[in-house]
């Protein structure tokens, strides 16, 4: 909390993209108690327990809500289902019927169970743990709804845009009112921090960019100030590279994630001075762990650190990377001082 | 020529990256006739064919060789396929045994017919269209050959880099070897331009990307000036964002492709200072056509042109494309003048 309000701090504070998930034996176990993946998520107990994992094993400094980005599609009455090796799937929403279909009414009731996560989160983690509460960017939300499916370069989501802009922003706006809804509930239920995952926001071009990534995460970063003011917002959008100076001060988020692919040098000049950056350590250098790790590690600290700083992966720690490879980046920032 | 030159035109060049391709019903006439897609590319006649069809449909000022990536492993040794409906698929070099038994002992001769499409094409192509010869990138080339198909992440590559580095540069100095000899034998055949592709270079860090991305390509475009000092090459590293700007100063390339995503402001600012710039346009604009793309259009030639510029795609041209939009797109950029 201290980091993203731009006080001094002895160390950068990390958590890790992820960190409550498959490369954990634990996380594992508990997993494997429930067959449907969505069932999983709305199970309180079981996404508090895994939750927790990650901080008992390595002592991050934040925990984020264990849940996934498109229980918000859930919510709002779209067929969501995931596919044992395959991921994703969902009735596809390609026009204005089918985009009609969906409704705000039944959604705080569908989506209760994550607030209850949060509920017992906040009970349950200990105080000097931020907790962190999250929901998928409406445009990476919307790529799956349209194509019903992950897609490598969200190719339905942008022909639509393209082809009948006017209908795409009434199924971004459906999904932008929910985001608000969504993350002003868990803020009641006791988050101290959001994070919004625009992980597609690297496919658009920059007038696409503008209408469909900037401005939908600027009316949530609005309405959750009106209504929270005091709790900061941290905007990860995957991709966007020279864009990356333009999104803080387009949206009004406190702090911007940082994807591995961005150079150092780019983040300490171009982004830090307009938000507090979190990342970026590329999740592959975790699986292959050593000096080549360490090293990285280091210099991420050096350039970015300590203050205005946010410790973190560039993306999401991989199902095969080894725990302890996770326990020695943890030990090396605890131990890292100014 | 005269826009890779520096030199002042008229309008700005264009072609379109993937021209000779599926979207148009006489390549799939063509390509019919011969099922597999790698005895397809070694089918001087009929690549020779391919690639001149856009520029009798459209007049386009370049011709670009039709081949594939692949045809370099190919050369070494590798066993490639293409699966129809999938892509390719290639013995995995997994490992410094896998990566012995490649070899450019026969080389020149097992890809020496894209020699002779090229020789084809220089004598069939009308005199005023520049003739474009390419190669993938090693550091691309190279996630192919690792992974044995393409991947979302090029995870297998990336691994090998960090657990083995030195391993993994034998492999690259191996399809950099390849590369180069391969680049000089289509300008002695008649290619007057050349392109580099870099499709997957986005995926690294900056460590990496200085190490697989930069000095490969700089070692191929030293190794060219040797021996052809007045052959352009245009390196189009996908994805690269911030490291854009160091491209040229890196490798010595002429020009720099530049893919949809990356903002028009920071192109013309800290791009075209270094090079000539070639792209951007999204390839889905030209699937949905109309306004929109005449639009985009004519904002990248008020921006980047029309010296120092060579308009084209910001990446492929997409199979579902309607050609009237492509024959739109042409006559819009041959009427525009400064």
């Amino acid at each position: 909390m201290k980091a993203l309000a731009g006080m001094e701090v002895d160390r950068p504070p990390f958590w890790i993209m992820r960190q409550a998930g498959r490369y954990l034996p634990e996380y594992r176990a508990v997993r494997a108690t429930t067959r449907d993946f969505v069932s999983f998520c709305l199970d309180s107990e079981k996404a508090c327990a895994v939750t927790l994992q990650p901080i008992e094993r390595f002592g991050m400094d934040a925990a984020i809500l264990f849940s996934d980005i498109l229980i918000v599609p859930h919510g709002l009455g779209q067929d969501v289902r995931f596919v044992e090796g395959e991921g994703p799937r969902l009735a596809p929403v390609t026009n204005g019927a089918e985009l009609a279909a969906l409704t705000m009414d039944r959604f705080h009731e569908k989506v209760g169970p994550v607030y209850e996560t949060v509920r017992l989160l906040a009970k349950r983690l200990p105080g000097d743990v931020a907790l962190i509460g999250f929901a998928g960017a409406p445009w990476t939300v919307a790529t799956y709804m349209v194509a019903g499916q992950g897609t490598s370069e969200q190719k339905p989501a942008r022909l639509w845009a393209y082809r009948d802009p006017t209908g795409f922003e009434t199924l971004i706006d459906l999904v932008t009112t929910a985001t608000i809804e969504y993350l002003a509930a868990q803020v009641e239920a006791g988050a101290e921090v959001l994070q919004i995952f625009d992980t597609w926001a690297g496919s658009l071009p920059e007038d696409e960019m503008e209408r469909w990534v900037f401005r939908p995460i600027a009316r949530i970063r609005a309405a959750l100030k009106a209504r929270f003011p005091h709790v900061p917002v941290i905007g990860f959008a995957k991709g966007i590279g020279p864009a990356l100076p333009l999104l803080a001060p387009a949206t009004g988020v406190e702090a911007v994630g940082i994807d591995p692919t961005v150079p150092l040098g780019f983040v300490r000049d171009q982004v830090q001075p307009t938000a507090v950056v979190q990342g970026n350590l590329d999740p592959l250098l975790v699986v292959s762990g050593g000096k080549a790790m360490h090293d990285r590690i280091e210099t991420i600290l050096r350039t970015l650190g300590p203050d205005r700083f946010i410790f973190n992966l560039g993306h999401g720690v991989v199902p095969e990377t080894p725990p302890e490879h996770v326990a020695a980046l943890a030990k090396q920032i605890r131990d890292w001082h100014r």
